[in-house]
């Protein structure tokens, strides 16, 4: 199972080439939210992501004579770039294979760092990743059931605690599981007595269920507007830490999600993309239980938003 | 003339009811700006602008009996959210005079606070202002021509110096001349060696033409994008501040101010008001000479924006 020395490892690998994002606290959403907010912006991550952070660390893990052939990975966006990045960082060929849901803002960002882009549909994009990496040689990074990228996502949560080593409560988006996984193991060492949640879309519960019945369950496929959660099953990897490390998951609509997104940009003056602001959605949802004495740390994961995805906002509770 | 003593002053004074808001290093800035960019974001501090700084110094000022017939001012928007803040936490009625040019989101954010907004011409504005202090004897808050409210503004530059000394240089907003005036007295004491410039609308080059001629100029007003820095000349007390301390005063251009807006928000993931970016603006204009290695602040000074407003962005080059 992923332990704290991989992930400090991994801080250490990566460290040259990514920033310390900013641990910031929000006065401005305390009273909306019932607590003392915190955000920990990884929007403001080099790629606009934490993504880069894990496959980062799997890039530079590769041995050099095998990466001649370069990467390949499956993504709905910020993984994608997280691997482009890396890729080209190296000067090595990197392929995304992006489901054909993806926003033309994520593609179009990947293809800019000079990635090239293949799409297909949502549940066929590893089996395509796979082929292709059989049949080129490319290495596949897999965005989370892969310790390497789970110790790299788990920096954010040593970047936490060491940052405001007080939180009661820190609030993880979750889809696969890689990012809550290497979070909760570096809080769990780091931070042991913060509580830690997950927040996932109502629509694809597959960590809810899974948590029920004691082992990955696959869920089926539903749009969301949570667009970089849409694994369909926790990966094997990641769902013994989950069981472990993380207090509860809860499942958050979509609804809630964009009044999330609304209140975060107008009032936080923060840009994030829906699916970074599930954390805060689910504690305007009344999911998890906060006080006005808490202080709740929201993990905002990325911020690939183009400007026409803010019009939706318009009809939108705030 | 407006002296360190008095920021200290206001700075205890006023920091119970404000936040000390976070000064961001923005490393995705950097390539389009051609410097390490910093961001000091007041768009963060309590209504949403650094305005309530010098309206609470000024407010908390005045002696307990003549507050009875509250406080009243001339506002754009921002200034006459931090007057009526101010007016609300103290229990006492305030009336805002904004020009019929202000946005909806600006008034519905002030009539939110509890205060009355009467609407005019902007020209008019300071005369009905002085007109209803006159008449109701309600306490005139000046926007920026007070030093209660210069000391106010430059409990930012304290901040400023404290939480990054080494900066190069900071770029300020400028208007009437109350926040770099007060910024400028305090990065003068406390940090000698930045470089301060100020950034103001071509449209409305106030402070270039005073600064040529040696003395206060008044200059017609136009329509700009940076509807917050309207202000027709430099106040009397501002003035001598900026000529004794500021290294350079740019005239900025409407279009740059979107551009820059564009940038912030998309690639920095900060929402900031027009006027707020005219700094970033400034440099991406090549009007401020900055090198890659220079540690570069840009102050950003509010954040008063509506989702309507962000439309505009779409056919700006970023």
């Amino acid at each position: 199972m992923l332990n704290i020395e991989e992930i400090r490892e991994a801080q250490r690998r990566i460290a040259p080439y990514i920033v310390k994002t900013p641990l910031l606290r929000m006065p401005m959403l305390d009273e909306r939210l019932g607590c003392q907010a915190y955000i920990k912006a990884d929007n403001m991550q080099v790629t606009g992501a934490f993504k880069i952070r894990g496959a980062l660390n799997a890039i530079l893990s590769i041995p050099q004579e095998k990466l001649k052939s370069g990467v390949v990975c499956a993504s709905s966006g910020n993984h994608g770039r997280g691997v482009s990045y890396g890729a080209k960082m190296l000067g090595i060929p990197a392929t995304v294979v992006m489901p054909d849901t993806a926003t033309q803002v994520k593609i179009d960002a990947i293809r800019a760092l000079g990635a090239e882009v293949v799409s297909c549909r949502a549940e066929e994009r590893f089996d395509v990743a796979e082929k292709i990496s059989r049949e080129t040689g490319a290495e596949f990074i897999p965005p989370f059931n892969d310790e390497r990228v789970m110790a790299g996502q788990g920096t954010a949560g040593l970047e936490i605690a060491e940052q405001q080593p007080d939180l009661d409560c820190v609030v993880v988006p979750v889809s696969g599981g890689g990012l809550i996984s290497g979070i909760s193991t570096a809080l769990r060492a780091a931070a042991p007595e913060m509580k830690i949640y997950g927040a996932e879309p109502a629509r694809i519960p597959r960590y809810t269920r899974s948590l029920e019945a004691g082992k990955p369950v696959f869920v089926s496929f539903q749009k969301t507007i949570a667009d970089a959660l849409v694994s369909s099953i926790p990966g094997d990897k990641c769902f013994p830490v989950v069981q472990k490390n993380v207090d509860q998951v809860v499942d958050v609509s979509d609804d809630y999600v964009l009044r999330a997104m609304k209140l975060l940009l107008l009032t936080g003056k923060i840009l994030a993309e829906p699916s970074s602001c599930i954390g805060i959605a689910a504690v305007l949802e009344g999911l998890i239980p906060v006080r006005p004495d808490e202080k709740v740390c929201f993990f905002v994961s990325g911020g690939s938003v183009g400007l026409s995805q803010l019009k939706v906002l318009e009809d939108v509770e705030a």
